[in-house]
């Protein structure tokens, strides 16, 4: 189980959100926009994919608590702890 | 001048991958993936964009230092460095 | 309870070793070093205290999941969300 | 050269301040402080070393600027993007 299902349809609107920020970054380049401004535009799709990140990490500790006891959670806490190191360094 | 129009096909091509690596996220919400490799993949799509970041920099601090005699790169390397400050935040 | 007591000596060497590294970066600038230098320097002394704050949450988590049971797990996991959030943004 | 003499002594001053929360972090471990809060000043200490990282970018890339016309910035860019790309990633 994923433990998002809750919230499917507001990460999908993020997403689309996303891909759209990300196809205006395409048309920046093509017109030639001033590099600082494309910059500045990375840094918001960024931080966007971030708070996506964190919201399904939020949801999977959560998960990880509310099934602590079918014995699998500790598998999924050094799995969600791996995805938080990548995302610190990435 | 953006200073980045020698590699523009290339900022292009990168930001189409990046495009459909965001519609593979909307599916993998939709096709409900366990939320770790959700994860693993928003951090690969953050990580391009990154890349892309960081060309953009390397480009536009060249640009100042080939015009520094126009007395403009005071201005853009402050720019520069506050789109770093940003990216290293973000 | 913090939940980390049984890494406590673990934790209290790598700080110090941090430490360290940051009299080092002192000395450094006392020396004139390259700068470059210095941003390398400073890349691993960042990379040293991520580690060890990917270990508290790591035990975080853990705590919360084997205290799932004492209600007070939702607000330490909202907390521990906070704190990836401002890691992942610092 | 560095490339930062001007500052020397702000850089000494902010490092000094750093050296002393990693040991305000040392005894945060050792008097059992609740790991949440520990995290909070971890981040605190990783944001003012990349402010260090920052500054320092900072007066590289003027000092390559300065110095455009003596053959070496070349080099030194190449150099300043692949510390940003450390600090980026870090």
């Amino acid at each position: 189980m994923r433990g998002y299902t809750m919230k499917k349809d507001d990460y999908s609107a993020r997403l689309r959100r996303i891909e759209g920020q990300v196809r205006g970054l395409q048309r920046m380049i093509d017109e030639d926009t001033y590099c600082i401004d494309v910059l500045t535009q990375v840094s918001a799709v960024t931080k966007a994919l971030q708070s996506v990140a964190v919201g399904l990490l939020d949801e999977h500790v959560r998960h990880c608590v509310a099934n602590a006891d079918e014995g699998k959670s500790d598998e999924m806490i050094t799995e969600a702890v791996r995805a938080i190191e990548r995302l610190v360094r990435s």
